[in-house]
């Protein structure tokens, strides 16, 4: 290779620095500066970049590794910047659920709260639902901003939810699509740079990292997701980004519904001060943490979820983006009811079982641009720790597609069981990591 | 992915089996097959499969594994039968090495021992050179047979030394291009299979291996050598090929020539009962295994190499492929001596220096596809044990472009030492596996 390297301009070459991670060497600053640059610029090739992917995800990088891998994802692309607002930003990012609203009461409560939130969301793939999927339920609404227009609606409303442009991070996007059909996804250093890089190009002053563990979430142990959750924290820190991170369940669904209009109106009911306890919980939970990260820690979020404030911006939110906050929500047009067949305690509902069903259902996508049921998905009518009756309805499954309910019974085969004695719900927030105050 | 998977007609997906090795799972068989096929029909892309590749390289592979995957690579191809000669084949592959040229000589003195020997091969690429280019320095001989031209040759003359065609094992030849290029050629697994797939689909019945390690050679370490060697006899003995490995040293180079015109003097005076001592010892070892494994280990190749029988096939050879063997051998038309800078024994000559030289003479090429000089190379006029004086020539180097000789000047610097005490020649012959007689 020393041949080769001397003819070219480049500083370095694709397998120079593949055989330095190969051989469980860290990067230096330059190869990795080079290596993210080059594979964005097409001279590192995609073959190239997925052999040194592997060798990522099987010998790991290092905190300096990861920092100067996300700095190079960032500088690939274009950088917000939200300083010259009149109020602090904080954002919140989700690493995927079942039945994960919480960034639709969240956004227009922490606002209402007097912190500006600029979330910048994706859509759904496989079985956990998208934040751009569930508002796009709503009649009129829009994703899609420019930059100009979401520094006014951040001003004059406080909160926006929309699509991330792809001026940030292009990097990131072309790796991600890459890693997706190699095999490696499944790498924290790759994962954690991936989400911060566009957490950190969106310019938002702090951020709250809500990683999920449990047999629905991406991180199926404790141990990965404390890992995944750290190493973020420590990247957000890097970058001058006051970011904490919490550790919540995802052994089963968050809230009764999953599916897009179904948790859309979950959502209004939570702002409206309703809505299930564990929704309703988390929601505050991740509101305080972004209150305090953004030096608001003196102001009580549930008083603006129960005086209306927050149900006010998110009206004026929906409106700002085209949406008619009043407008009838849409509704499958098939439901099959699941019923339980014994008389005891439902002691466990599959997380996994339920987001596949609603997956199945055609609330989900199974590959990217594809488009997705408004009104599909899953209603829950209990959850772990209710009692049931044989006959009681436990689920219905809603659909405008009668022939996809078959492939979700499926899904949801032993996703439940009913036994004699109630188990204990596990709670919803288990660790916070990064948090000073 | 099971969503995908369910709508597909192949039996397995690419994710599923490079996420299966990269989670030290053993591929099944049907993965294995499926993975290189698929991957040849060009179903697995590149990037997948250097992906799985790098998982490979640093998870491993078992025997079984290795095993199957080899039978996938030749059963990607057409195979060679040569059961109906009239004598037993036998066939020698070298991992690589400076001044490699043993396979000239010993070719012919096996055909004259009564033992056919089919020897696909084929060009050099970086510091070792190809058997292939070293033949085209014979004015008129021509590397290309046709596999009906090949058995004719073999049954008349005994030995062929010819162009692998395209037509064995070719998921070996795309794989090998894309390891070639995402740092990934450095896994035993793939090399064993890559070097066997085609031996055993080139028909052979026996097989000696010489298996080459120092710092000329592929393999550096010791460990290194005996592992591949102990695969590939492991994957020989699987397919139903007799198969002997020898691990021979390669930290300075085999005879006193490194270059296409040059090896091909020194093989012809071998052939002529002279050469250097190191040269003669291993064609007779070599020679001495392939008879052994063929057979026929009651006949000493000493004998056909003394009474000129060696050198009568050899003749024949050559001219059975258009060349010419009493033709000049082209010559260089520029030379540069270096000389010995004080007195004493020279007790290294380091054959990644020598060959590293040679290259950049214009004896190999850095691309595949680049033509080569035939006269390039160096000339060794001392080897390790001798004792030197200060002002002796040490080597000559030979080119047609003498703009070349600043480089190669450069890459002997520090690859030699000349001290006062003379160091034990190491022995040509170290180990031998896989030997049953």
């Amino acid at each position: 290779m020393s041949e080769q390297t001397a003819q070219k301009t480049e500083p370095h070459d694709a397998v120079e620095v593949i055989a330095a991670k190969r051989d469980r060497h860290e990067l230096t600053d330059s190869q990795i500066d080079w290596v993210v640059d080059a594979f964005t610029r097409g001279v590192v090739a995609d073959e190239q970049m997925s052999a040194l992917a592997m060798a990522v995800l099987l010998n790991g990088m290092d905190r300096r590794e990861i920092s100067r891998w996300t700095a190079a994802m960032i500088a690939s692309g274009e950088r917000l910047d939200f300083s010259g607002l009149s109020r602090p930003t904080a954002d919140k990012h989700s690493t995927g659920g079942v039945g994960d609203k919480i960034t639709l009461p969240l956004a227009p409560l922490v606002a209402a709260c007097g912190v500006a939130v600029p979330q910048l969301s994706g859509r759904g793939l496989g079985h956990t639902g998208g934040t751009l999927d569930k508002l796009e339920a709503i009649p009129g609404w829009r994703a899609a901003l420019t930059n100009d227009e979401m520094l006014a609606q951040l001003e004059d409303v406080g909160a926006v939810i929309c699509a991330a442009g792809s001026g940030l991070a292009p990097a990131d996007k072309k790796l991600y699509a890459l890693r997706d059909v190699t095999g490696t996804v499944e790498a924290i250093p790759l994962i954690a740079s991936s989400i911060m890089s566009k957490k950190i190009a969106e310019g938002t002053g702090a951020l709250v990292l809500d990683v999920k563990v449990g047999t629905g979430a991406f991180m199926k142990t404790r141990e990965d997701a404390e890992e995944l959750a750290r190493t973020m924290v420590d990247l957000g820190t890097d970058a001058g980004v006051r970011t904490v991170a919490l550790l919540t369940e995802m052994s089963t669904p968050l809230g009764l519904t999953a599916g897009n209009a179904l948790e859309v109106r979950e959502s209004v009911e939570v702002l409206a001060g309703g809505g299930p306890r564990d929704v309703v919980d988390l929601t505050l939970a991740l509101a305080r943490e972004m209150l305090a990260a953004a030096g608001r820690g003196d102001v009580d979020p549930a008083d603006a979820l129960a005086d209306g404030r927050a149900m006010d911006v998110w009206r004026r939110m929906i409106a700002a983006q085209g949406g008619d906050p009043s407008a009838e929500l849409p509704v499958a047009r098939h439901t099959h009811e699941v019923r339980a067949g014994a008389d005891g305690t439902l002691t466990r509902l599959d997380a996994m079982a339920v987001g596949l069903a609603a997956w199945r259902l055609g609330a989900g996508r199974a590959r990217a641009g594809e488009s997705v049921q408004a009104g599909a998905g899953v209603e829950l009518r209990a959850k772990p720790g209710d009692a049931v009756r044989a006959g009681d309805v436990l689920a219905v499954l809603h659909t405008d597609t009668p022939e996809r309910f078959e492939r979700a019974l499926a899904a949801l085969e032993g996703g439940w069981d009913v036994g004699p004695a109630g188990a204990a719900a596990t709670s919803a927030v288990d660790v916070v990591l990064g948090r000073t105050g």
